[in-house]
């Protein structure tokens, strides 16, 4: 506590000497139009809340919420009571004027509320934007912002950028990706390893080395031109330790800090699944949830409302200004969870479709499953998270075990279909996240030493099952990375073509190695195909248990249906049919998907060694 | 269907020189006075449908349900408008007088309804009559009955019985297992490996190699008389081949079958997700519900309403006359569901007190807790079991895991931590069996090489751990058993005493062997502490999560707190007491109840290697 506030007094005394009355309004500006009326603009500066604060035009201020820190002051007002399109926020002692600012209300765009968002009939590619494309190395580096680009530093900044996302976006498009996941882009100014983005210093601004807010506006508009969509990667558990706040702190609880720490930090244990253990310890559930992600991350506290608020208003300020199609919220079972529901719920009425998928980073269904919107297990819980989608962790650690096992009674294949037999558990099936990689996890293909067979397989898997498919930068291009030896950065490396400099550019088709070819053709011709196929988005699925080292499952609906068979056996496997008489009655043929071959499907079929079929049936 | 219809003609024209009109009464009695006054009595002779049925006193018939097979008719009447303590049962044609059994309504034991029944405040204790001690070496064979005892067979019938049981309560009782489960002892006539008893030939009868029903009942009372409580091992799922219903099949759905099968046998598949799983293919579903769980147990049909009366009746049947204190169910979720739901509450209905443990080989508390009443789990797949008790497979799968892994960050302890953490699914957490072995699994003894400390650690987890303990017998004097090696003969091997001939008796605690006494004496010691302490039935329970290899956790309720500590490491550790602040609040020391040791519980104490510490907190 000692330290916290002796930090918080430095902060404020060294201030003192520059700082403005008013220095900072956020949100910047608003709308009119939205469900729910109520604005609480913050104001900062210095002794702000020792002035008089007032409002242009008559507008009725609903209150001033004042904190521990004077140079905090949050107005609330309600937008229905605004009927001019700008008003002032004027600043004042006595008659002496100390400052003003020019306050816009924005007329919301009327379809906003009705916004698309990322669903099962998309799928999502996943790009560390620092590591991807540089578009502009003008940006790379910015002599506002702390760390400069050093390409040789594999946890420095290498100069990725929006642009180098918009330029690609054709590469993108024509690989089959429907939605974009970023990770985080606001501003994060730490000291060194700053490029993951996830110590934000601003929360209302882009980063400059990536871009501008109007640039990443533009990448959205540019995605949804192409019908496509742009999901923002939310951080609601932790801000960085040298966010503006962060260093003048409203209030002692805005994060959560520890007497005996190491100036209030002690790390998380990260057992989230303390959140709904009803035998858990205090002090450890405390820990999990109190305790800092990293040093260099204050862990927020989600139950003051006033950081609630400013978390909510400023999810909502991204989506109605960059024109959003989802949210991915990181370290979501850090938070507090009453408070996330709260934010999921603000967020969710003011745009029924939108959809937010948690990084529910736990291993049993019924775990999972317990963070969804309305599930049965939340409920056992006393819970409902209001989180329309969680992420199927289970799958993820089930995959690769399951492709690299001996098959047997509970070994191989059957791990798969194992884990399928809990979906029960989930009240939305289809709003799960798939996935057999992400930016913090070892990479695909370097666990299958870049072997395209099982790359092919586990992407035939994640692409025709139930959820929402989700693939990770280059992992289409057979990318490798070792997280257990070379770190988070192994598995970060930078796209091949993405700087101008690079020797081979992978972000060409045309120029691919052959090698690169094969994952990216079959990637595309997947992806592509799944984009207009209604049975893979919500049709129904019936899945036969693995026997001999071979799953098969279909997806079908009214009108049509697609088999899928899996054979995990290194020599190739004769398949007899007749089990699946009652998915295949009326159907005698189908095509293969990848190779367009037809297949007679009588009597017996030969599935080739360590391959997927994903065959649409035909009458 | 040809086949089993060939069997079934047969089976009728071979009975057809000696079978008389009226051979069968089942029940053979009921009683007055219970909750639901509707009793259905089935008769079973030649040709016995074709009949005129009546009932002496006026009594009325509510109906006469006939089947397939003339051999078999059920008369259902209400026992209310019964006023006679006996009446006749009378099987005429025209005026001929075919046959006449006097049927007796005894009158219902007040305190009946009220029976207690095995809850957490038990220990199970679970034997297999067969391999236990033979008291009574005049019934190892009967003339009846096909197996002859003998012991040179690892898969015969050793001899073990009821009287051998009976003999030694005082041993069980001075254990401190208050409550005994034995695998089944109805009659089961198959030719070969009949001992186990699970494919049972009589449902009404025990098995005249064990004993008598008035000796199965007097067991009952013995306990009873004991505080202690007789749990029956049913088997709803499954009859021996060699059933005498099974041989004259009343109708063709009385069991599943197979057209395609062999004489109607196909195995089950044993995948018994597929009950909750909504993607299951049909035919897998079949497979593991009707599929026969072995060649020579026919699965029986519980949909047909005549079967389910037939096993509720009969479940009804054995807890009024034997005056049980439980079921334990075979096979649970290889049943059809709906049924059993309706076998469990017709049973809880009469007896509300009265547990039922079913056995859920299931291995995630999502899948497991979905069976046990009134669960949301269950609630997400639109079904209620009405079961009051489900087995804890998942820390039974994880406990030798975490005891044999080198602990790390996932791995040890926290594996047993991390299977309590779903506990929050559970709608009844007292009631769970917790256990390390049984009959059907490999010996812990075994998995560890007699090591007396891996075998103390596990027994002092699941003595003090939420739910009811189960152990099997044996394991008490370190009984070894390797399953994967010797078959199920190997885990169940005769207790060493059981037997005149046996040269070495452990069923005496004065003759067990230095080695068996180290087993014998602390299970003896733990148990009967847990008997008296509230604290551990039904108390409050705090995980620590596992650091460093050790996992502490308390007990408490208002009145007391329990502190346990198990160290998995090869070395002595020193345990930081700061953290458990929360629970030792108040109390500075505590007394170990093995040792009696008195602990000092200020700042640090040193935990021995491969150790449990069980330590009663005192102020």
């Amino acid at each position: 506590m000692k330290i916290i506030y002796a930090v918080l007094a430095l902060s404020i005394a060294s201030a003192a000497f520059s700082q403005k009355v008013l220095e900072r309004v956020e949100p910047a500006f608003w709308w009119k139009g939205m469900k729910n009326p109520e604005l609480q603009i913050l104001v900062y500066g210095k002794d702000i809340a020792n002035n008089e604060i007032t409002l242009s035009d008559q507008i009725p201020i609903k209150g001033i919420q004042k904190v521990d820190n004077p140079n905090y002051a949050f107005i609330t007002v309600n937008t229905n009571e605004i009927n001019v399109p700008k008003f002032s926020i004027n600043i004042k002692k006595g008659k002496k004027n100390l400052g003003n600012y020019t306050y816009e209300l924005k007329q919301r765009n009327s379809r906003s509320a009705d916004r698309e968002s990322f669903t099962s009939k998309d799928v999502m590619y996943l790009i560390m934007p620092d590591r991807f494309a540089n578009g502009d190395e003008k940006n790379d580096s910015n002599p506002a912002l702390t760390e400069k680009a050093d390409r040789t530093l594999p946890n420095g900044r290498h100069g990725g950028d929006l642009r180098g996302i918009i330029n690609n976006l054709d590469y993108i498009q024509n690989l089959g990706a429907t939605a974009v996941w970023l990770t985080p882009v606001n501003e994060d100014n730490e000291k060194v390893y700053s490029y993951h983005g996830y110590a934000q210093t601003d929360l209302y601004k882009i980063d400059a080395r990536y871009g501008t807010n109007e640039e990443y506006r533009n990448l959205s508009r540019e995605l949804n031109k192409r019908n496509m969509k742009l999901v923002m990667d939310y951080v609601t558990n932790h801000w960085g330790v040298s966010h503006w706040m962060i260093k003048d702190l409203p209030s002692k609880d805005w994060i959560h800090w520890f007497n005996d720490g190491d100036n209030g930090f002690k790390r998380s244990n990260y057992k989230t699944t303390t959140q709904f253990d009803t035998n858990a310890a205090e002090i450890d559930k405390k820990y999990a949830l109190d305790g800092w992600f990293d040093k260099t991350m204050p862990d927020i506290n989600q139950k003051n409302p006033l950081v609630l608020k400013y978390l909510t208003q400023n999810a909502i300020w991204w989506i109605e200004y960059a024109e959003l199609g989802g949210f991915r919220v990181d370290t979501y079972p850090y938070n507090d969870k009453e408070a996330m529901a709260k934010w999921a719920k603000a967020i969710t009425d003011e745009y029924p479709k939108f959809n937010i998928v948690g990084e529910t980073w736990l291993y049993t269904a019924g775990q999972i499953s317990a963070w969804q919107k309305n599930s049965k297990t939340g409920e056992a819980a006393g819970y409902n998270s209001n989180l329309p989608s969680v992420m199927d962790f289970m799958l993820f650690a089930d995959l690769p075990k399951a492709l690299k096992e001996k098959e047997g009674w509970n070994t191989g294949l059957v791990k798969i279909y194992d884990s399928f037999t809990s979906d029960f558990l989930y009240p939305d099936i289809n709003n799960l996240l798939v996935f057999f990689e992400n930016h913090d996890t070892e990479r695909w293909n370097e666990i299958f030493n870049a072997d395209p067979k099982t790359y092919k397989m586990a992407l035939s898997l994640i692409s025709t099952i139930r959820g929402i498919p989700q693939i990770y930068y280059g992992s289409e291009i057979g990318m490798r990375g070792d997280k257990s030896k070379g770190g988070d950065a192994d598995i970060r490396r930078d796209f091949p073509g993405g700087w101008k400099s690079d020797p081979q550019n992978a972000l060409n088709p045309a120029t691919q190695t052959s090698g690169q070819k094969e994952f990216f053709q079959f990637t595309q011709k997947l992806l592509n195909w799944r984009k207009g196929k209604e049975v893979i988005h919500t049709g129904e699925t019936k899945n036969y248990i693995p026997q001999d080292g071979i799953f098969t499952y279909f997806r079908y609906d009214e009108k049509e249906s697609v088999m899928v068979i899996l054979n995990n056996n290194e020599t190739d496997q004769t398949l007899d049919l007749k089990r699946f008489e009652e998915s295949l009655k009326g159907y005698s043929k189908g095509k293969e998907v990848i190779s367009g071959k037809e297949w007679m499907l009588q009597d017996k079929i030969v599935v080739p060694a360590k391959s997927s079929l994903i065959i649409e049936l035909e009458k």
